[in-house]
């Protein structure tokens, strides 16, 4: 497509010229792939269409390397308009504009009814509106501390200002003098709804401004000169504060060049019928081929195969393990965060090592990033009381050749943030979120703060494994498995301090020769009479319930069932051999590991004797042993359950 | 607790004196009851403390009944500061303040770590920052309904002004134009990590000017006189324009009163040690009453017993069934819809009944609520794209005396809000959840859309029944039941148009006579060789594939299994004694029918042999059959299935 430097002080004739062609060639994609799918979104396309082109046109990026690290970046954040996006690619030559059309909304290939990266130079799944900011925030952060020279725009759309998540990017972006990002809204004036003035009345430049942005405003954005001008002054930092991000606020018209779209907003979700497709051909100025890409559509799939760049290549030191003897007494906090001291030691002051991020929401002490903070101050951000925007950057961070670790309490880290985890797993992140404070365990902060279904969230995330260590030392082992893994990982653990746990001789059981596996359970205790599988505290709980009856003659097992995803089946198994399984969890019954156990008993046919411990109701507030014994779960209650189901 | 009318001029050196007198034993109840109890959040409790004062002291409520519809309203937002809260409402007189310290953070008592509804006075149960606005926008649009005069004031913290939710709220009382609504900011520039001018830089006070609430400042949170002036002047809207919300930004000193928590973020989450506890007594200017208090913890429990007003009466008409005939083929959305309309008919004309609330984000034609907008105009409300705030607003105000219906697509009414709506459900509301374009069948529009986890969601809050119905004329009689009901209820369906299911006369199987009965499955037919288990969409393929093994000689029963919350275990078991049970789901595989039938099947001790149908990965881009086909979920898989499985 045609190349367009900003150095330039205006745009030539024959610029506006070509760019016009290009408009063409852009609009007749939008409208026709959203009519041959019969749904879509032309409306807010073709209200981009400038915007998106003039990106392609002014900017720096490698279609032969959509990954490319000194590629200018452009996340569409309003990812419904991804007829314009995937038109736009065409445009810039990224594949044909006939697989656009062929395979829009189409089964088994990539161009999928919201921007996805499996289409070359998307650089983020978006759909769920709100998260693009935070996640342009990364990419700008990024780039500040790789000394790149790439901007990272973000395309906005205006009703999808009236997420909250947006103001805490805002935010964010300030605090860290990001003055490489740049919004970009399409301020077409329109929702689904219609006027944006009725379904929810917002003054979106002064929002900007009040947070200290720049902001620019077009009075055209489909006016060539308008938007190139409006780019060179961005990009050139011709702004209030050059310290500070940019907004460039693009007044446009929805449907723009297709005159029944103009202003209707019918068209930001609706395809036009095939024959209102030939009256767009004609508003837009091309040949009718209607007949011909019907048939293309009927007829093949798109050249273009879902691009997939591959996990990152991280080289980190992961360091010896840290052993905890049989007489301390820790919690798997602070476990995590010596391990965590140690990463950033043997790696973010050595050449050549990839760095490790550490981020947390204002609860850097609880969560024990103090010590990281101290090794590598640097690499530590604090995002406030913003756990929205916090989990995006996180992902969107590890998707830029970091390593991310996320801490803050289990209910905002899961609870409060689940569909920002949702999308970055969708978008392939290797995000290490480890969380803290998970059960009853927090104790006195009671209900609110009591992160009870964490298992039964996070493991609906397909992509997401999910280890919950039993004591310091497996914490020590699981985080310093993690450390170098791409994909996302999920390290749950809870605020009280423990003894380790010890083996039959006295000695740590995860000691020094310990090596974390994913999928295999560790049998801490063997027994013949039945077996309680049980996970984080309630390891400790089950040992003490063993060893009261134990005094009655019973042989009960002990199984850790630390990796929760993959979870060892085989192991759940064998427990079911002994004709009695007990599940133990601070966790929500129905949710958690004692579903996730009677699933692989059904699957495996097995029918010992069967019963899951766990919370059935919201918890109180007080102590977590007092929180134990109130919802049945502590050692006592444990050990009057095997007692009751061995008779 | 002294009167003060806000009709005075100014407050008299007398009621000065009482009210030092009152701070002095609300300084000490908070600093008694968090270093008895060894944790909690005094110095954000006395940084509130004049603020909460003059509230009691100058509004409108009656002790006996903490539920009196025309009090005037105080939401705590920020409601780590428990201790303040409880404080001031021992000061109004709810209950003794000993109750509070010898009950705050112990099991068994109503005094939680954070606020709760339990402690008679406390309006909304929080501690997840950010969702108190929501909330007071609520009852102060219940107010303008209701004609009623009271007030709404929502305190919140300043590190809280972080969370992105409170700009939703802002600009949704903008919109319905909630003068009523008064938010009171604790400005004491600290946060738990310290400084918030470091942790997040943020101008409090222009983004609320931006988004035009009239805002009040006050030098001296805790003058006396400042405080009154400033209620005063904002009750009586004597500020920019009357028509608006109102903020008051009150400068505070963390930890007020007590010398060495002042201005130390430290006190923001800590007790002061019991050897602390003398010198802080001292501070206030109190006699050291430390032992004879830590004694009573020891002893006793509160007198005050956990309020609960009991759920609401509505009076609300539920209509005639409408019954879809074997012939006519439309989608449950509009079965909802119709539904929703007849109840805005049937109620929100007549005197005596129970107005029903529709709410949605900017989908309302998606689902399908233009019918009731047609209908009853005023109750329904329009939130924008603004789901967090939405969620808490639905929730708050069917505690206000209404029934709430709120509908959005899936992902956006559980995976994000899932935290909303679990507060809500701790907060005992009776919402009326329905989420329309639930499952692969939301098609097209791809995996950022595809809610697919909803039940393993909703699942996890212990307050919420689940129905998921299977076609039009279930959809009607669900919505009907719920109608009518306290508590929360979910109501899951998806996009697509289908016909009637029939019974074996070619009737509808749902027809006239049906009543829908929560915790029981429905037996659409009937088979001796196996049973497949279904929900929403997947009982039409069900039906199909029962068609198609039958042709092969195998009896094949079908299960609709409607009432996922409470399940019909009684009907599994039922099932499990044909030897083959099969479950068929448009949901992820792991966490949502599947696993609840093999909860019951381990539980119940029962191998048959065994199957869950369902998603297992992020589904994609396309028609929805043929995403059902992709998935292994379509009549041919699942026929397949039963065919292999009955070899």
């Amino acid at each position: 497509m045609i190349r367009i430097s900003l150095d330039q002080s205006e745009l030539t004739a024959e610029q506006v010229v070509e760019l016009e062609e290009s408009w063409k060639r852009f609009a007749s994609t939008v409208v026709y792939c959203t009519s041959l799918a019969g749904s879509g979104h032309p409306g807010g396309s073709l209200s981009c269409a400038h915007i998106l082109l003039m990106f392609y046109a002014a900017t720096d990026y490698d279609t032969s390397d959509p990954s490319d690290p000194d590629r200018d970046r452009l996340i569409i954040s309003n990812g419904h308009i991804s007829p314009g996006a995937y038109s736009a690619l065409a445009e810039a030559e990224f594949f044909p504009s006939e697989d656009v059309i062929v395979g829009f909304r189409k089964v088994g290939t990539p161009f999928g009814g919201h921007v996805e990266t499996v289409v070359p130079g998307i650089e983020w799944n978006t759909g769920n509106l709100g998260q693009g900011l935070s996640a342009g925030c990364a990419s700008a952060l990024a780039a500040k501390y790789n000394k790149g020279s790439y901007r990272t725009v973000v395309l906005m759309g205006d009703g999808e200002q009236q997420k909250g998540q947006i103001s805490e990017a805002r935010r964010f972006a300030v605090k860290y003098g990001l003055n490489n990002l740049f919004a970009v809204i399409d301020y077409n004036k329109l929702q689904i709804g219609g006027d944006i003035t009725k379904i929810m009345p917002q003054n979106i430049k002064e929002e900007y401004i009040s947070d200290d942005w720049n902001v620019i405003e077009i009075e055209d954005g489909h006016d060539w000169h308008q938007v190139f001008a409006a780019f060179k002054k961005m990009f050139a930092r011709e702004v209030d504060d050059p310290s500070k991000p940019t907004m460039l606020l693009a007044n446009t018209v929805m449907g723009k060049g297709v005159s029944f779209m103009e202003n209707d907003e019918k068209y930001h979700g609706s395809a036009a019928s095939l024959d209102q497709l030939k009256t767009a051909l004609k508003d837009i100025g091309v040949e009718d081929k209607v007949d011909y890409y019907a048939q293309l559509r009927k007829n093949r799939l798109p050249v273009t195969k879902a691009y997939n760049p591959g996990p990152p290549r991280f080289n980190i030191d992961t360091g010896e393990p840290r052993v905890y003897g049989p007489d301390e007494k820790t919690d798997n906090r602070s476990g995590y965060g010596n391990a965590l001291a140690d990463l950033a030691r043997l790696n973010n002051n050595k050449d050549g090592k990839t760095k490790i991020f550490a981020m947390t929401c204002d609860l850097e002490g609880s969560v024990k990033m103090n010590a990281f903070e101290k090794e590598s101050p640097e690499y530590f951000i604090e995002n406030g009381i913003q756990e929205h925007h916090a989990t995006t950057l996180a992902g969107r961070l590890s998707k830029e050749g970091f390593q991310v670790f996320f801490s803050t309490f289990g209910v905002f880290g899961t609870s409060e943030t689940y569909n920002q985890e949702r999308l970055n797993d969708i978008n392939h992140t290797n995000l290490k979120l480890v969380c803290t404070h998970v059960g009853l365990d927090v104790g006195e902060d009671g209900p609110t703060h009591q992160s009870i279904d964490y298992l039964g969230l996070i493991g609906s995330l397909y992509g997401f494994s999910i280890f919950v260590p039993a004591d310091p030392n497996q914490t020590d082992r699981v985080i310093r498995y993690i450390a170098d893994k791409p994909g996302n990982y999920f390290v749950p653990m809870g605020r009280s301090k423990m003894s380790m746990i010890l083996d039959e001789g006295g000695e740590p059981f995860f000691g020094k020769d310990y090596q974390f596996e994913p999928g295999k359970g560790d049998v801490i205790r063997e027994g013949k009479d039945g077996c309680i599988i049980a996970i984080g505290p309630m390891v400790h709980e089950a040992m003490t319930a063993r060893k009261a009856v134990e005094k009655k003659g019973l042989s009960i097992g002990v199984i850790n069932m630390c990796s929760i995803k993959p979870i060892d089946a085989e192991l759940i198994n064998r427990a079911a051999d002994t004709g009695l399984v007990i599940t133990a969890e601070d966790h929500n019954v129905n949710t958690g590991l004692g579903s996730l156990v009677a699933n692989v008993l059904a699957e495996k046919r097995k029918a010992p004797k069967f019963k899951r411990l766990g919370i059935s109701e919201y918890g109180g507030s007080g102590k977590s042993a007092d929180l134990f014994k109130a919802h049945g779960i502590d050692a006592d209650s444990i050990a009057a359950t095997v007692l009751d189901m061995s008779k």
